[in-house]
């Protein structure tokens, strides 16, 4: 892994954790329950990747420093909860490069275990939501991406774009430079425009 | 595996993937979240057993035919779903087949991993009920098939048949066929007369 | 496994077990669904662990004793819950001891695999912990252990204790003992003295 996508790696984990450890502080959790939740949203999405895939040993178990990347993370939303909040905004903004960031790895990463391109597809997805929905269950919330946030559907334009250039021999660089635009910039085209998918039947179904 | 076996799979996964994709409308989100929602409800209960016994590569993983027919169900059940409600009926006896598909094919798998017959059925019962449980969860419900259904204890009557004919030494295909039957049957039975297990104390206990 | 060891690690599953049933009394579930949660919190750190270790076969699918633990525990829920509800206290010491035992073993496990001594204490506390988690998302509750409790964290001193103990060297059968006594202790201290951690912002967040 170059300097950079590793330092970039970190980076997402990071911002990911702390949208964990921000969870936790609007559940009122304990500092334990913070680590807990950061820990979990930063490394999630990789894990089960990982698992599915059986590839291993999971980047956190060989490398500590994406489990202390979250534990600092999880240590400032402890302190800082009520100044970060306040700069949710930024936090979003970070949050979308993380996702367009952990879609490109997913796909990379499943591509290279050489599996079918809408498998690699889900991977890449799987790598950028699955965190933040298991965050969602342990603080007992239906979690938000599967309502109406364009944030999951980024992250499948980000990995299909991935796929599309790699199958059409594009440098590998080139490609993961593309796909994380399209990813991330969809995101925060999203935050920025306020834009959402519509939620199923909007006053159709169960009024009766 | 036979083109038959193979085709029916496909079948459980698809309608699996549709009680998947009636709980996603239920809850109101939105199609990307009928599509996790499908998705994890249609793989869920095989992924889990696989990883458990450490089955890899894991089926929809090496063929995306599983994957395809949970995005079908998900599709269908956003463009359909209050025409599938309406046909609930039809829709819970595809799933009761289903779930002594799951059940059996299971067991079988388990079994041919070498392990304990115990594990074999707790494996079958796994597969046959594990993404279901996934699906209530992420709806933020309490899983049903822990409550008063009889869901998981047809599915383990029939994954307790397969192993009871396995240790007879009788064919593979007869094993299956009457395990079959038996644990769908016992679902379409509880549904056809409304048949339901005693749930925890009734009215006795936290009354106090 | 020496025989002592074996036979407290199926007494820590079997008090495990019995809390999920605890909780399956209260949630009102039907025998299956004691099951179920049984089978889940007694087995669920263990073998989160492993999957993340990718150490195979894990324990209690080699091994059906395990299984018959949590499967006799749930009965006993079943049976007797509201017997046991009235002797929580002896309950909360058993599983106090259950959670030391379950800390220590997990990192044991993770050393002897090779981990970073930090990674060994997560596996330590994920082990302890990672059932009860998994049993609460089941009841659809906020899991105890993110809220108050000092609970985790008896299991992180635990844990870290071990580590260090190995550290210097010190022999494994002490380096258990100490650690033990540590996780364990804390956590009975905290049950006697009814001590817990602040959780987030009494007051602060979420009241303007």
């Amino acid at each position: 892994m170059s300097p950079l996508f590793y330092a970039l790696d970190l980076l997402g984990t990071f911002v990911f954790a702390l949208s964990g450890g921000l969870a936790a502080a609007r559940s009122r959790f304990d500092p334990f329950g913070f680590l807990v939740v950061g820990i979990v949203t930063g490394l999630g999405g990789g894990t089960l990747r990982n698992l599915l895939l059986d590839l291993h040993p999971i980047a956190w178990i060989a490398d500590p420093g994406y489990l202390i990347a979250c534990v600092v993370a999880a240590a400032a939303t402890f302190a800082w909860a009520r100044a970060l909040e306040s700069r949710l905004h930024w936090l979003r903004i970070a949050d979308a490069l993380g996702l367009g960031l952990f879609a490109v790895g997913g796909t990379q990463l499943a591509l290279a275990a050489g599996t079918h391109p809408g498998i690699a597809i889900m991977m890449g997805v799987t790598t950028a939501i699955a965190g933040g929905i298991i965050r969602d269950v342990l603080c007992n919330q239906v979690p938000l991406v599967l309502q109406k946030e364009i944030y999951a559907v980024a992250a499948m334009a980000g990995s299909a774009a991935y796929v599309l250039l790699d199958r059409l021999d594009a440098p590998a660089t080139l490609a993961a430079a593309v796909a994380f635009t399209v990813g991330s910039g969809m995101r925060l085209a999203a935050i920025r425009w306020n834009l959402s998918l519509p939620a199923y039947g909007g006053g159709r179904m169960g009024d009766g």
